[in-house]
C-alpha cells in the first residue's frame, strides 16, 4: 500500500507532464471510457464486494448510491466522452488590454494544478472528478469513502490504464488508499501539493475541512433549500413545484428541506399540500412525505411537531419542515438564520416580491417559480459539474470545467519600464 | 475601547444597509473624499505622532511609507472620487442563457459581503481598502498595524463622517482598535462574520494566516520575483529594465529580487550590468545596488556570495539576487523552485522561450520584455486595487473591484420541475 503522502508526490511530478495539447488530453478521455467499457466485469465484480458489505449497514438509498450495473457504468463512459467533447477551459483569453505604453495584456485561464476530492458513496464520482480535473488540464487525487472503495480503486484502475494508453503518465490521477479520517486530514494540511480541495459529502465532512483545511478549499453540497410561497403564488404550479423539489429524488443536495407559506394563504395551501405529499402518494404507491409542522402550521394540519433543530436539518429523505410566516420579509429573514447558501426559492405572481426576493437572498442560485431541483451543472448548461458549492470565494453553485482554472497575466512588451 | 466582536457584530449589522443605489454609494464615496480634505489637519496631527515615535524604531524606507503630507492626502481623496467614477461591479450579468425548458438564467455579480482587511504600515491603504469595499457593495473591517494607529484612527473617523453625510452607517467600515496578533488571530477565525479576509503585508502575516485562518482568505503580496535574460537578449534594454524592477522602488512587492542570466551571454552582460547598478548609480547620486552572486556569477563579477537565503528572500531593499543558468529551462525550473508566483519576466527575441516561458512559468503575472513593475492595478486597467492576490483560487494578481464581488445564479422560471 502506498502512503498518502507517496501517492501526493507522485501526482505532483506528473503535473507538468500534462501540459499536453486540447487533442492529446480528449484522446486519453476516450481512452478512458473504452477502458470502463472493457473492464466492466471488473468493475462490477468489484462493485458486488461492496455492496454485499453494505447491506449489513445502510438502507435503501444508500445501497442504491452505491451500486453499480452494466447501464450506470456505460452512462459513466458516456459521461466521459460528453466531457471529452466539451470546450477546453484552458487558455481561453478572458480580458486583453493594450495599455497606452504599448502593454499587451491577456488575463488567460490556467489549470490549479493538483485539485483533491474528497467524496461519499457513490462511485460514479470517481470517474466524474477525474475526468473533468484532466479536461480542464489538472491533476487529480481522489479520496474516496470506505463503502466504496473497491468500485473507486476498479474505475481508478481502468482510468490510469486509459492514460497509459494515450501516452500520459498513470500519476495524473492519485488515488489515496487509506480511507480513514487520517487521510482526509492529511490533504487538507498538504501545502504545496494541492492547489484545491474539495470536499464532496456530508456536513460533518464540510465542517472538518473549514475547521482544518491549510489548503484552499471550496466547500460543496450541504443544501438545506427553502421554498417560500408568497401569497399571490400560483397554487397548482406551487403544489406541482414543491412535490417535485421535495419527493422526486430526496437524497440530494438540491432537494427542498423546508417550506415557508405566506399566513394569508396558509390556511387554505396547507390542506391541499398535505393532501398532494401524503394520501395521493400513498395512493400512487410514493413514499408519502412526513411534515414537521410549526405551531402555526400545526393549527392547520395534522402533522409531527418540528422540533429544534428540524429548521436546521439537512434531512435527505422525504421529510419537509413546513413553518408559516406573515410576508417576504419574513421568509427572506427565516432563510438568512437557516440557509446553508444552496438554493432558495420563491413562488410567487408578484414582480416586486421576486425581486426583492433574488436581491436579498444570499444563495447560489435564488429561484422564482421554479424547483430548487435545478441547481445542477447540466441542467445550468454546464454540460458537467465537480460539485455544488455553497461558499462565494472562487466558484459558487455547480463548478463545470471553467470553475477549476485559475488565470494569470500575460504581458507582452517591447522594453517598457515604469 | 471596543472589542473587535463588538466591531464584527456592528459592521455585520450594517452590511444590509449597504444595499443602496448606485447613486448613494458614488455620493458616500464623494462625501468621503470631502471629509477627507476638512479633517486634513486632524490627520496630519495624527500622523505627526505616529511618525515620531517610529523615527526611534524605523529606517527612512519605513518613515516614508508611513509619512503623511497634505499632497498625499488630497491623492488619497482624488484616489476616493477615481474609484467612485469607476463602474459598478454589482449586479452584472456574467452569462445569461435560456435554457430548452424557458428556465431563464443569468449568472449575476454580488457582493462578497463583508471583506476585512489586516495591513501594515502605509496609512493610504485605510481609504483605500475601505472605499474599495463600499464601492464594491461590501462592508468593511480594518486591520491596520500599530505603527500607523493614530493616522488610521484618524483617517477612518473623517471616513465613517462621510457615510453619515450621505446617510449611511458608520458601521459599514469597522475599525479594529487592538493592533495586537490577539486581534489578528480573532479575524482569522470569525466565521459567520467574515466572507473574506485579505492579509496585506509581510510574509510572517502571510504564514499565520495560512496557517490559523478558518475564514476564506486570500494572500497578497509577497514577491520574490525574478527576471531571466535570454541569451537573445536585447541587452540595452534588458540593463534598463533590470534597473526599474530593482531599484525605481525597492520596497514594493512588484520589484525584482532574483536576476537569472543565460550562461553563454553573463561573461558580456554581467560586467556591464554591475558597472549599471553599482558605479553609474554612486555618479548620479542613486543608491546603488548591492548584488549577491551564485559562484558561477562570483567567476564574472566581483559582488557578496550569495547565502542559502539569498534566492528565497524578498529584500525590499537595494539587494539582487544573481545566478547564471544553463537555459530557459533551468531558468524555469529555479523560478518553480523559489518564486512566490507573483510577478516573473523573461528577457528574449527569441518567439519559442517567450512562448515556452509564459506558459510554464505559473505566477499572477509573467512578462515578455517589461519590468515586473507593471503588475499593479491601475497599470493591468482596472482602476484601482485592494491588494496583489499571489494564490489561484478566486482572484490572481491585482485585485480590482471585481474581484471584490461573488456571484449567484438567478433563475426566472414558469412553474419547470425536474
Amino acid at each position: 500500500m502506498k502512503t498518502t503522502h507517496e501517492i501526493l508526490v507522485e501526482t505532483k511530478n506528473a503535473l507538468p507532464k500534462l501540459t499536453a495539447s486540447k487533442e492529446r488530453k480528449n484522446a486519453a478521455l476516450l481512452a478512458i471510457a473504452d477502458r470502463l467499457l472493457a473492464e466492466q466485469k471488473e468493475i462490477l465484480k468489484a462493485n458486488r464486494l461492496d455492496v454485499d458489505a453494505a447491506r449489513e449497514r445502510y438502507g435503501e438509498v444508500m445501497i442504491d448510491r452505491l451500486t453499480l450495473t452494466p447501464e450506470r457504468i456505460a452512462g459513466m463512459a458516456q459521461g466521459v466522452r460528453e466531457v471529452a467533447a466539451l470546450p477546453d477551459p484552458e487558455g481561453r483569453v478572458l480580458r486583453r488590454v493594450e495599455r497606452p505604453n504599448g502593454l499587451v495584456i491577456e488575463k488567460t485561464s490556467v489549470p490549479l494544478g493538483v485539485v483533491a476530492i474528497i467524496y461519499e458513496s457513490r462511485p460514479n464520482v470517481t470517474s466524474d472528478a477525474a475526468v473533468l480535473a484532466l479536461k480542464s488540464g489538472n491533476a487529480v487525487v481522489l479520496r474516496g469513502g470506505k463503502e466504496a472503495f473497491r468500485s473507486n480503486a476498479a474505475i481508478v484502475a481502468a482510468i490510469r490504464r486509459g492514460l497509459e494508453d494515450a501516452g500520459l503518465p498513470a500519476g495524473l490521477v492519485g488515488f489515496i488508499e487509506d480511507t480513514s479520517h487520517l487521510s482526509a486530514d492529511e490533504l487538507m494540511r498538504a501545502v504545496g501539493y494541492i492547489d484545491l480541495l474539495i470536499p464532496r459529502g456530508g456536513a460533518g465532512l464540510i465542517r472538518r475541512c473549514t475547521e482544518n483545511a491549510k489548503v484552499p478549499c471550496i466547500q460543496t453540497g450541504t443544501g438545506i433549500c427553502h421554498i417560500f410561497v408568497d401569497e399571490t403564488a400560483d397554487q397548482d404550479k406551487a403544489l406541482r413545484i414543491i412535490e417535485n423539489a421535495k419527493a422526486s429524488r430526496p437524497s440530494v443536495c438540491n432537494a427542498e428541506e423546508v417550506l415557508l407559506v405566506h399566513k394569508s394563504i396558509a390556511p387554505e395551501f396547507l390542506p391541499k399540500l398535505r393532501r398532494r405529499l401524503t394520501d395521493e402518494r400513498a395512493e400512487k404507491r410514493l413514499a408519502p412525505v412526513e411534515l414537521r409542522v410549526d405551531p402555526a402550521a400545526a393549527k392547520l394540519i395534522p402533522g409531527v411537531p418540528a422540533g429544534e433543530k428540524d429548521f436546521d436539518t439537512e434531512f435527505l429523505d422525504y421529510i419537509l419542515g413546513v413553518a408559516v410566516v406573515d410576508d417576504v420579509d419574513e421568509a427572506i429573514a427565516h432563510i438568512a438564520a437557516h440557509s446553508t447558501g444552496h438554493s432558495e426559492a420563491i413562488l410567487t405572481e408578484s414582480a416586486e416580491n421576486a425581486d426583492k426576493f433574488t436581491r436579498l437572498v444570499d444563495a447560489a442560485a435564488v429561484y422564482v417559480n421554479a424547483s430548487t431541483r435545478f441547481t445542477d451543472g447540466g441542467e445550468f448548461g454546464l454540460g458537467c459539474e465537480m460539485g455544488i458549492s455553497t461558499q462565494k470565494l472562487h466558484a459558487r453553485g455547480p463548478m463545470g470545467l471553467e470553475e477549476l482554472n485559475s488565470y494569470k497575466y500575460i504581458v507582452r512588451g517591447s522594453g517598457q519600464i515604469r
